[in-house]
């Protein structure tokens, strides 16, 4: 079976026409329909429904979070080229007349504003570490998590948005427990997906590392299998990752000071399955009018 | 009657015990739980339903938008203080070993990036006037829509969160027809928010323009009555806004390009729906319990 569209560019129009996303004048920035939304909740909620861990703590997180654990994940050694830090005006008004001066002459203003205490996630399980018990018990920590993740990669393959929603599993705990986390999640994750109507498979993959360091950097991660992406082929071109089950080894718990019983650094996992990207390949799939998908995706999607 | 809590800080440490958010190093920053993410989502769903112009254009924003657009707003000439801008890295290997080395030696590695061609909204409706027909048809242009919004003002009082959901209805067209927009939608929130059993109502306000110029601008604001809140009260400390109704005069029609039929500049007007301080008001007013709260009011947010 051939992908629902030839290139990116024949998705992307396609769901201009049918009014299911807006395109702005910055590549990668959407406005997103009623549709969209309503899919993008459903999609969330079948994500939800496919719990094991009965009572395991849920988080929504902002589109921000604070810098310093931001700078704990090590996002800016690996992938420096995807960062969003924010910045902000701390000045009085004599400060400010300069930087209005800046602004009118065209020059760069924003050199007059300092870092705030807070920036963009790049992954949505990033703001999670940094909350959790450090004594970490037996049977590891389940935790929920959905967010905005920021990737600075401007470009107009619809599923390449520069921000997005993801919703995520996450175990942290022994090295047994991580890896049967990512595994088991990913054989859950799939057939999650089968559900919709997506015809979804399992690659293994590596994260974009930046730079001459970054490639060995993704040959080790391909070659010791830590990383799984949910695949789906939307268009001719390459298959779209939906979602992905990742094994970080002792990365967190190093970083972030959380503690097996005797005391080495936890090792963890996630699988995060991609809100945007599913929603969007739900409409690749199954057509921008939502009320003609099939009866059984709707009520996965709880779409009446 | 007596407002719920004494102080903020009696509201913040009783949502975060009854684990209805969580708090983070940052101030201001604070994750949701499901409880509040659900009641959220269903003050959404109440706004809409309040809707008058059928089919009226709905927008889902992202929580960041184009730099130019945001520029044009002039919110860094009125209120610099609560901008955010977005840097990323745009360098290679030989910068970003640099950047490395500053940010080893806690310096300030910020400085090694650039400006983004995004940045943070202040206010829901910025990035909606870039993207209208700059010719406004007689009846004016009825718009709807949805995002986050972010000001820079850390505090721990738990209704001055830094980034936020703003639910706004939108009129742009003559003076005649924002002032009626402003003023019915003010009628129409107010009932709108009684039905879910808040004590709102509404007062003549200014938004906090910057710095000495500034003063002026807020008292010509506020003796042109140009600003409404809808407010409720949280604490004894001082009365939140949970909405506002605004009319603009012919600011976004002036700086965005958008021409009456006369070619003039269109006046435009918005009511923001504060869902965020919305779910606030209600977790205060009705507990932390939500499946206790008054059948009527779970009605009306969809609850079951």
């Amino acid at each position: 079976m051939g992908a629902p569209y030839a290139t990116p560019d024949d998705l992307r129009e396609a769901l201009v026409e049918g009014g299911t996303i807006f395109q702005t004048a910055v590549d990668g920035v959407y406005h997103r329909s009623w549709d969209w939304e309503r899919v993008l909740r459903g999609v969330e909620g079948h994500v939800m429904a496919q719990a094991v861990v009965e009572g395991a703590p849920r988080r929504w997180f902002p589109p921000i979070m604070p810098r310093e654990e931001f700078l704990k994940t090590d996002y800016v050694r690996s992938f420096p080229d995807l960062v969003g830090s924010i910045d902000v005006f701390t000045g009085g008004d004599k400060e400010h007349r300069a930087l209005l001066a800046v602004l009118e002459d065209g020059g760069d203003w924003t050199a007059h504003l300092t870092p705030a205490e807070v920036v963009l996630p790049s992954s949505v399980c990033h703001p999670l570490y940094g909350n959790l018990p450090t004594d970490v018990p037996a049977d590891g920590l389940d935790e929920e998590c959905s967010g905005w993740s920021f990737r600075h990669e401007p470009s107009l393959d619809p599923a390449r948005m520069q921000i997005f929603r993801i919703y995520e599993y996450v175990k942290v705990g022994t090295p047994e427990q991580s890896l049967a986390h990512r595994d088991e999640w990913l054989e859950r994750g799939l057939a999650a997906l089968q559900q919709l109507g997506l015809p979804v498979r399992s690659e293994a993959a590596n994260d974009p590392f930046f730079g001459r360091v970054g490639k060995m950097l993704a040959v080790n991660q391909l070659d010791s299998q830590l990383k799984y992406e949910m695949v789906v082929d939307l268009t001719d071109v390459k298959p779209t990752a939906i979602g992905s089950s990742n094994y970080h080894e002792d990365h967190f718990g190093e970083t972030f000071g959380l503690h097996l019983a005797d005391g080495s650094p936890a090792h963890s996992a996630c699988i995060g399955f991609g809100l945007d990207r599913i929603a969007l390949a739900l409409f690749a799939t199954h057509g921008t009018d939502v009320d003609a998908w099939p009866a059984e995706v709707k009520a996965h999607l709880a779409l009446a």
